[in-house]
């Protein structure tokens, strides 16, 4: 099977790249850019050795034709377009946001204009997912934070441990921002500083956030989500706290975790008394994660870890695309992270 | 005035060092180490220029003896015992964890082994504690944690508006942990990674931050806190939230937090729409504050940046230790970074 | 007397400010900018509290004058028009690279263009320049890496120990671009990775080395240059060799040194067998620097630390400044880095 | 074909298992320690998923016998007493030091003791190393720093071009020192410094680059080598620079490191005007390299980076054990880098 990849001179295109040429069932075909087009992809990519020669086409319906399925990592808001002119018999995996949030209301609130829609959503490892992804030829990669919150508190709530009012904070790597020329993105700024960004509700992430695990509750759950830029490229750590339910105990909390975990094949349930690190997710699709109830605040706290652009974007994409295309799920999908 | 310090070869002492050879009413006098004694200074704070070839003596009643102000940068657990040898009317000011705790049952669940009493917590900013400062020799410096947490809640628990459900996730640098040779601790481990730890209600610094907060609130406040790792070397970068009391706005506790650092010179509440980053307050005795309300949450957001090592801990330190000794509060301590 | 900075959203000007907060006898009157003029200064250096609702100027003729001294941070280029309209009596010290050389010929050949002429070289420690900067309203701050390399070499060519067969080679934190916005210098690009860049004897710092250690040397010196970006904000490892003469011993040179050096309030040579790290100079005005001689290669080697933008940059002009302005040459110069 | 990993819980040992997870030919047997057996992997390589219950042995004759492969990664001087123990027919690939130097004088200068002796040296790019790999069943896999500093420089001694008057400085990511507690490896220390070390011809790895460079050159190459600690884990971005010869131009340069690399697997020589950074090769077994001509200066300049525990150290040990083996010599061995 061949696949083309639009946005392949950013960071969530390079990450795609670098997965599918150790994928033993998908060749890489069309590689297209924006304004990187007719560049070298070495200019912009020059750790993906095999594919330094690679000349980066337009982004067009021509380009990116006639291939058995298409990865979109575009800016927010132009994967519609694109998306609209290839076959319905191509699978469609778009990393942007355009088709993940269910609600128009959520749509508009936090991201303004027309909601585009919403495609079945890449996060296999929720309830129930698995079988719609077997099913599509369209799929809307979740965002990197919500990837990383909802695997965190799944568990919980669909064993029925935890209250609605959700609490999370998460350091992410400067390479979620993507390759943006802006000033706090500099590595000046960055090196040396943690910061906060989109805090009190306003984050893109907080309503996908609530979309996959309201249902999962049976009641709306808020999320009080506050993200911070860290001074490091790659990873996402994420300490998610929610109330634990009267009654609940540490080894209820455990064996609910436990059993979320134990056939998945990218969610790692540490020992008891390990805590994630985000450099044992690097370059993996492996979320790294741990649970502890705190009984003098009456809060489960869990903590993960995950690579942002592999699992939380890369990875978790082509995972979904495993599914998609009658493949084994974990084909191609490192398990082991890079470190130190 | 003559100042000797205990434990100068570690990270605390060595900020207090630097501080110190700006202050313009304090003399630096002996310089005191534990395995390091018999060093020269130069050896382990190479950043010391004018103190290079100071020698590092033991640490005992004779070197420290002799001095008007005697700081404790030791190890948890060691100053109780020097600080019983110094006279009364010398100033002790003590950078460890040894008398910030004022109930015995805290202490022993957090600490372990026998309370050694408590200090007046040198706090300035806390409400009402200016006065005790000025009126003591026995100095118990707050955690950085605490000193971080309490300056972005004090304001919204002062004015009424926060119930007692508090959260808190926050990063800090290296430096925090000292210069002590764990694993974990080692560059090529911390670099590239934010990690989590003491998690769970088990950080010894959680009951310092319900101290606190509870009288300022007039009920018992319960803290949940998590504190992560981050790949820098000195800063804490703390998210604070709080419910909101029924019928808390904006503008409400804007106002709150106006008016409660407008007169504080160290605590800095930053314009409408401007974050916190450690980096604002590199090497400064400065607290970065900012503060919104997530009406969707239901929650108060307060993000906070401070140096550890200066504001939350050896700045801090020599704030309170201004008042005590009669000299101006704001006396020989930076308002300014080090920035990028 | 009062001190306009030009460039003041930058960070050389930013550096040049927060020295200047901590300077007796100089006090800050206009901050200008380019495109950020209008803005208020926390908003592009928040690290300045007590500065930061100043705002920031255009760069004119009227928003400079009627000050008494002038320092200019401003892109390459821009500095002779700005200068030509301040009056001969206003000290103007230049941070750019206008006018640091002498020689037109080389200027066209690494600059390009038009050669705007040659200030008194801001560098008090090249051997007789103390009494030229005393006497002028105008100073060329020289080019960080040639600050670094010029300190770490002059003893040895004025002691005619060394050949003129330099090879030196310089790592340096990001902010030695300046806060430009070019995709190299992003944080995700930059944190974890080392990089070359201006190799090949292209950078223009190259002539600036050898117009400094010609005349010192009675021959004319070729320096092979090579720069490389680290995973840092601030600061310049330079290692620096030349071929030792015949004759000369590790004593010789140890001698040459320690007798450049001695006097030298900025220039630190540290004690035998310890080396260099910038972090010894973080935010200080100190060069740290040692020397040995490699007997089996022929050579000496001379590693030396500096903060780029300090020592580098702002300090160095201040440092020269003062000189001009009859004041002490040391007054509100930081001695101590901000370690760790 | 299985194979023995001793001191697996160690950096290289950690390198070796990431990468042998992923070779389809080799197996992996037991994983031998030194304090840390007894423990599960997981402890000590978290980022190794698939391996994280393994249990750590003690390394001995017997849990290292009955092995087609056995990989060293022992502190300096452990080696040979395990090696000797291990059959003949048993391919044994030493990661340390102690088989390097085929000069018993080097060793005693630079290590004292005793030489243990010398084994076919595992860097198969070296012009006719190739065939002396294929034959044996002792490898001594080469330093970090000498691969990195021969693979830049072959070129240009086995054309012909350069004089024997080297200067290597090199810039190494913290790993390379191994999970060592000492001070100066404190994440508090290194992050935001580069630093200096091993200065003045005493590194251990000098001697090593010119026994490899010295025969090619036809005469005794002698090295001035600096190398520094950079703020980052992985990674040696070398700058290499040797007279040129008479009469040598850029174009014949170019043609010279052409013809050395086109047929080379793992030495990828940049596009001109593309020069080195670690990150391109961090995980990958490539070395990414850039040569040019200072004609200023008269010297040739080449720059190169490779990750020190891939190609500087396990990538390079499986890639000679794969010729040893009879393997494709490319097998299981990562051509991408991970990045950002």
């Amino acid at each position: 099977m061949r696949a083309a990849i639009a946005g392949a001179s950013g960071y969530a295109g390079g990450e795609l790249l670098r997965l599918l040429l150790s994928h033993p069932q998908i060749e890489i075909g069309a590689l297209t850019a924006g304004s990187n087009a007719g560049a070298a992809l070495g200019a912009h990519q020059p750790h993906l050795t095999p594919l330094a020669d690679r000349i980066l086409l337009d982004t067009t319906a021509d380009t990116l034709g006639g291939h058995d399925l298409v990865f979109l990592a575009l800016p927010h808001g132009q994967s519609a377009a694109v998306a609209e002119q290839l076959g319905e018999d191509t699978l469609v995996v778009d990393c942007g946001a355009d088709f993940r949030l269910t609600d128009p209301a959520a749509w508009e609130l936090f991201y303004g204009g027309v909601h585009a829609g919403a495609w079945p959503y890449g996060l296999p490892e929720l309830p129930g997912q698995r079988d719609r992804l077997r099913a599509t030829r369209r799929i809307a990669v979740p965002g990197c934070y919500p990837t990383a919150v909802t695997l965190a508190l799944f568990p919980a709530f669909a064993a029925g441990l935890a209250g609605p009012d959700v609490v999370v904070v998460a350091a992410t790597g400067t390479s979620g921002a993507g390759r943006s020329l802006k000033p706090h993105l500099l590595g000046s700024e960055v090196m040396g500083s943690v910061s906060a960004y989109g805090v009190g509700g306003v984050h893109r992430h907080t309503p996908e956030m609530e979309q996959n695990l309201s249902p999962l509750a049976g009641e709306p759950v808020k999320v009080s989500f506050t993200p911070m830029l860290a001074p490091m490229s790659r990873g996402i750590l994420a300490t998610c706290t929610v109330p634990a339910r009267p009654g609940v105990t540490a080894q209820v909390l455990r064996e609910a975790y436990e059993a979320a975990s134990k056939d998945e094949p990218f969610l790692r349930l540490l020992p008891e008394g390990q805590w994630p690190a985000t450099s044992m997710t690097l370059g993996a699709n492996v979320a790294a994660l741990q649970v502890t109830l705190d009984e003098r605040a009456g809060r489960i706290v869990a903590v993960i870890a995950i690579d942002n652009l592999t699992k939380g974007t890369a990875g978790g994409a082509i995972q979904s695309a495993n599914l998609a295309l009658g493949l084994p799920e974990e084909l191609g999908l490192p398990l082991n992270g890079v470190a130190p």
